[in-house]
């Protein structure tokens, strides 16, 4: 088998397989910022991208190829080289469902009811195995795949002890890891079992380069490397050293990929949602919100906010519709389908306070229609992103860009994407309803020069560093 | 009126009064570290400690009293002057109930389900202003009864906003400010509505010198100054400017009042308990907790963590008991509710798995009964002390003091006392039910020699710094 020069490994792949009505395989390639970065890199660069197979479909696909080896199949990649790796299902679950998602996730995001939860406890030590399985079939696919001195780019969470994994047995490998999320402070962070805590950072230190999507996460995660391996972090210079080696901790600050996005939203099938809403809501000013029903999201608080703006400010009775679209995710959970319950016990509450014969003030769909989506980004005149914790959050930074009259964006102090729009953003305190509808009120109230002088200046910030830039940069880190 | 050199405030007083059944007030002194700290000093200087009516009976005792001046009243308090503050029912509830315990004592030991609380709501606004109000009664009366350059010694999260009133309109006074319990990270702190949040952190920093029970607390405070109200920090000196002054940050680890507990533990009603605790185990192995039904406390993850052992070590099958008594606490909050109902669950499970004929392996109470809990004390072979979360925790440090044969200590590295006692009490994460099994089986291993070595070591550290002297470090500290 061939040897690549660069490696890509993330859980989930750029490809996803379906099985049609006859039986046979369909697949389409993934959205996202990494699939669009890695696309352009590609295009130059032998590259090889290593990631696991999701569902049924995903697994007859890779068992049907060669090594694996999707692109050697004869599925058209535009040019990538993809190893779909099957992960035997106790073993997935165990890493990707109960540590990854129902663990580091709630670590990550402080979303533990923490009298209750966590308990780390004889059966989650066999999930912790099930994680370093994972992680190592992953390596064990990296190792595989690599040319002398290639270079690695490991993805997000879930794979957390590849780098070091990679490191104990090549040395010749140059690594990067990037965190998607946030990073959680030491006096969150340290209740993990201690042992595992330092495992997960020792694991990361095993690259080169450690990515962030924001100063603050990047802080934490060196805070947290001194309170629990006592390694010496340079601040000025944001490295640490450990195992005899120094390793660089960056902030590379994802943006959105503008000019994808534009021909995406210009297409028909968004045209025809965006007729459709106008004609539902008229002319009214309309506030957007676009999450997947996740617990950070926070979209309970937001509905709440837009409350209390009504109840205060009896002038916009008639004359504003709030859209939130929320696509289902994580059905499977209990605290997620409860907090599904309450967005739309508060949704009703609120159509049953305010609603009259001709005005819906607020519209829910809990289901998932991009084009949908794309379209009301087009048409928002208030953008509300109000996460409780988020590593960046593209939506605050998609949706300006696609603002067809420049919306006002009403951004959580808490997402990373604060750190790049906070200057003509709107920013709430996520857990503060009253501010909330405090600041909608202000941004609908924001006159039209105002706006699309924010709005201008949000999309160029938003945009700076798009997808392909922003993995070549880590890919340069690597020199 | 005569004014006070030496000024207390605390929202629970030295005494507490009942309503005896001919109608007539019955009253005693309560006990715990700040009575017996404040009675020392009583004796030699004039003091006056100001209070809130906790009760019916209360209220109708300061009603009774010349300016709510029980002493004035003929109660015989040992010499202490006592002034008891009739706060208005609606305001003592905003303040107390829902700022100060459903708030504050949330923030600070991380106790939220940040997915659905806290939110700050309209509601949220009218509630604080009780507790401005409630913290500016309390000032009045301090302003009204302090002698030029009185010393005030304002206590805990219930009174943030007392030195600030007073420092504003009496320049003469020396203020210190103790906090009770933990004080949050700032990335936790921050939930608070910014306003809020440095109206608190302003408002103690009225404060000549600012005092916690543990190192970590007093950092965390710093490190929100820092963040909230771009103050600089000393950290050499730990002192944090502010307004044109120096304020202090110490350190004052509050210990065991030895020989005051070892007095009350030999009493008769002790030593009947004892008696019938033996009775009921006989010579069984004895794991002793204490605690309120509180959500810091951790009751539910201790019995997990004994569970396991028991799955783990069935060598100790019929020769270990758990005494687990648990005072009941904010029964009024359904949270607490739902936790004492976890709590009964899981102990009945662990009698289901393990119990047989003649062997109950845990004794849960959950009901107050003072002697009894010393006749525990004092017979423990094991204490266990796994909050999640602890301003100090003075169990971990009374329990060794009164124990008969030297006990050994299980405790959490959340709570402060871990600074202290940290070196020969054996350290679990709260979170970490394996580790707690592991952990009880070494404690009960323990040869005799090396527990009552080490149980000699925490009773030393542990009685260090008694209530009479942490009071007087503090006064001393306003030179």
């Amino acid at each position: 088998m061939d040897k690549a020069q660069i490696l890509v490994a993330s859980n989930r792949g750029p490809v996803s397989f379906s099985i049609s009505e006859d039986g046979s395989l369909d697949y389409r390639r993934g959205g996202g910022g990494l699939v669009s970065g890695l696309s352009s890199v590609a295009a130059t660069t032998d590259t090889l991208w290593v990631c696991a197979a999701l569902s049924e479909a995903d697994r007859k696909a890779a068992a049907t190829a060669p090594g694996a080896r999707l692109d050697l199949a004869g599925f058209d990649l535009g040019g990538m080289r993809v190893r779909m790796l099957d992960i035997p299902d106790d073993t997935f679950t165990d890493a990707y469902t109960r540590v990854a998602n129902s663990t580091l996730w709630f670590v990550h995001h402080m979303l533990y009811d923490t009298p209750n939860k966590p308990r780390f406890d004889a059966a989650f030590r066999r999930e912790w195995q099930g994680y370093r399985d994972y992680n190592g079939a992953f390596a064990e696919a990296l190792l595989t795949g690599s040319a002398d001195n290639a270079r690695v780019a490991v993805q997000d969470y879930h794979l957390a002890l590849v780098p070091r994994m990679l490191r104990g047995r090549r040395p010749d490998l140059r690594i990067t890891h990037f965190s998607h999320t946030p990073w959680a402070p030491p006096e969150y962070f340290r209740m993990l079992p201690a042992e595992i805590g330092r495992e997960l950072l020792e694991g990361m230190l095993g690259a080169d380069h450690l990515g962030f999507l924001s100063r603050r996460w990047a802080d934490a995660f060196l805070r947290c490397c001194e309170a629990f391996l006592r390694v010496e972090v340079d601040w000025s210079k944001r490295t640490v050293e450990f195992g005899g080696r120094i390793i660089e901790v960056a902030v590379h600050a994802l943006g959105a990929d503008a000019g994808n996005l534009r021909e995406r939203a210009a297409a028909a099938d968004v045209e025809e949602r965006r007729a459709a809403l106008r004609e539902r809501v008229g002319d009214r000013k309309l506030i957007v919100r676009v999450d997947r029903t996740e617990l950070s999201k926070n979209i309970v608080r937001g509905l709440e906010g837009y409350r209390e703006m009504l109840r205060d400010h009896p002038e916009w009775h008639g004359r504003v519709t709030h859209l939130a679209f929320a696509y289902p995710s994580r059905g499977d959970v209990p605290e997620y389908r409860e907090y599904t319950e309450s967005v739309r016990r508060v949704a009703k509450e609120i159509n049953q306070e305010f609603g009259t014969a001709d005005w819906s003030p607020l519209i829910l769909e809990v289901n998932d229609d991009f084009p949908r989506s794309l379209a009301a980004y087009r048409m928002a005149d208030v953008l509300l992103v109000n996460p409780i914790r988020d590593g960046m959050n593209l939506v605050a930074k998609e949706g300006p860009v696609l603002s067809d009259n420049g919306c006002a964006l009403v951004l959580s102090t808490e997402a990373g994407a604060a750190d790049d729009l906070g200057r003509d953003a709107l920013l709430v305190n996520p857990y503060d309803v009253s501010e909330t509808a405090r600041v909608l009120h202000r941004a609908l109230e924001m006159d039209d020069d105002e706006r699309r002088a924010r709005c201008e200046r949000l999309v160029e910030r938003a945009s700076a560093l798009p997808p392909s830039r922003w993995f070549e940069d880590q890919l340069r880190a690597l020199r």
